[in-house]
């Protein structure tokens, strides 16, 4: 059987702070639309994809900036873009800010505030739901910065772990999927993980500063899309995967965004790109049987990895310093 | 204090099935004098430099093979290598087949073989051993294969770990030396097993066919060196380090190795590169602190890793079948 999938990275331009959800679901239903006129089958949007990128606003009382979360998936607000899904039989990877109200670790039942992803079956059911893990940034006002990127104030770590769930999509009787979210691609735990559950289809969206906003040396600003190309491209190869990574692009409120949203396959190689800081599709046929080549060969994880010498990597976050050599 | 290293990749042509230990020495002598000549204080050699690459080549009788292997270094053969270290002050990188005498996990000592590196500092000293711990191919003859890949027939799985050692090279009173070997490189968990230990500079050699032995579908030759480079770049920008990776390169005996030996700076930047199939020299003056930014700020993993979350990467070798989704 053709396990072929056409697949659509729905990269958005700038929402600017006054944008009310209307602009941005009125804006991705368009998408939408234009990617099902192209093929799509499955459609990814940004991280965050209903707001402006909030986290560059500083708030004391996190109360006061409830109004960038979403209490309710679908809600009145994001209705018309689940009527565009069930309509044009699609499935759609979405990024926002989520309020949820349940228990903390100690059972406590909290409000609590997630940067989470989902994906959004063609009857506009849930079919997964992943919470941000790589939270970058902090968690207080740093007057050190131009510009804050205060994630770690507004969101908690993620605690759904990486997921990979295997579903219909488009023609297509099942696609083992997973998430991930913007800083996530920059971690080979992240890909690994999902990597380590069979997945074939990598969706990520993600709001990139195109400048360096800690103004240290050494980090040339003309590397930050090579960067996070590395890293998905990486991520593909060293996993057998597809990946669809997508930007919010362009100036919101005078704070830029980089575009350069791509589609890659499991040879690391670059199958489409956007070029411009605006709503662009870029859209790729990804025949998921080439995921085979490399789980069967180089990276058949049961043949050749060595957990047992992985001592590190679980046993700590932080890194230790290595031995010091003396002459005997 | 400025902590600025020059490196050098000496990557040598082929070595064929009849060429002596004299033979590789001999050149690698003259590597290591153009090398000091153009200001190198570290020399990176390829992976079994010393041989042709063995392991295409089928032996019932693993003793039939022994010609293959070092059971001591310094030994006759490689005395003037380590002479010329300690001559020239270098701090050199080795790869080599090893027949070690020791006990196996159950206390027996035996004859042990092991695809194993070594950093030589300027007296002649070993300084760190590593024992190659991703070995690819396949321990039986397969008889669907143009040229056998026998890595996992020659040679036991390192015990040794993924060892970093803090030890004076050229000008500086400590540099954070790690080392992989070929098909390590491919593996994210090699190069942050090395990062968890602050490692500053990777030394890598390597054999790698120019062309895929396995005669599948997908894989195009010409991305053979693009994913070598893929992975390599990437481990280096997710691990705020150096890498000097070197092939072993030209037609043994018939038998393509691919060149393009590279030095890759902590941004995933290659510095410089060979792009000739015989002994070739690159040199590249690394500044050490340039592995700062990675790790204080977007690679701080005491800040951002989260192992809690990494539940698949050390549990269990291989993968497993994702969850089936079912509508509620």
């Amino acid at each position: 059987m053709n396990r072929t999938l056409t697949v659509a990275a729905a990269q958005m331009g700038p929402l600017q702070k006054s944008d009310g959800r209307d602009v941005a679901v009125a804006r991705m239903v368009r998408l939408l639309e234009q990617a099902h006129h192209r093929g799509a089958e499955v459609v990814v949007f940004p991280e965050l994809a209903l707001t402006t990128f909030f986290p560059r606003w500083y708030h004391e009382d996190l109360d006061e900036a409830d109004q960038w979360y979403e209490s309710a998936l679908p809600s009145p607000a994001t209705a018309p873009l689940f009527a565009a899904i069930r309509r044009l039989r699609l499935t759609v990877y979405l990024g926002y800010a989520e309020i949820a109200h349940e228990p903390d670790e100690h059972g406590v039942l909290r409000k609590r505030r997630f940067n989470t992803s989902v994906v959004i079956g063609p009857d506009g059911e849930i079919v997964l739901k992943y919470r941000k893990i790589h939270l970058p940034g902090h968690v207080e006002y740093a007057p050190n910065r131009r510009v804050q990127h205060l994630e770690k104030r507004y969101f908690e770590v993620g605690n759904l772990g990486f997921p990979v769930v295997r579903a219909p999509a488009g023609r297509l009787d099942g696609v083992n999927m997973g998430m991930l979210i913007c800083n996530d691609r920059r971690w080979p735990e992240s890909w690994r993980e999902l990597g380590m559950q069979q997945v074939e289809l990598v969706m990520l969206g993600y709001n990139t500063p195109s400048l360096n906003m800690e103004n240290r040396g050494f980090e040339a600003h003309h590397l930050r899309v090579f960067h996070s190309e590395l890293s998905v491209q990486a991520g593909c190869y060293q996993n057998a995967c597809f990946a669809v990574a997508v930007a919010k692009a362009g100036s919101e409120d005078g704070h830029e965004l980089q575009g350069h949203s791509i589609i890659v396959n499991p040879q690391g190689e670059v199958m489409a790109r956007t070029t411009r800081w605006v709503d662009e599709l870029a859209v790729a046929d990804c025949d998921l049987d080439m995921c085979r080549l490399g789980r069967e060969t180089i990276f058949n994880f049961a043949a050749h990895r060595r957990p047992e010498a992985y001592t590190h990597l679980t046993a700590h976050a932080g890194s230790v310093a290595p031995a010091v050599w003396s002459p005997k």
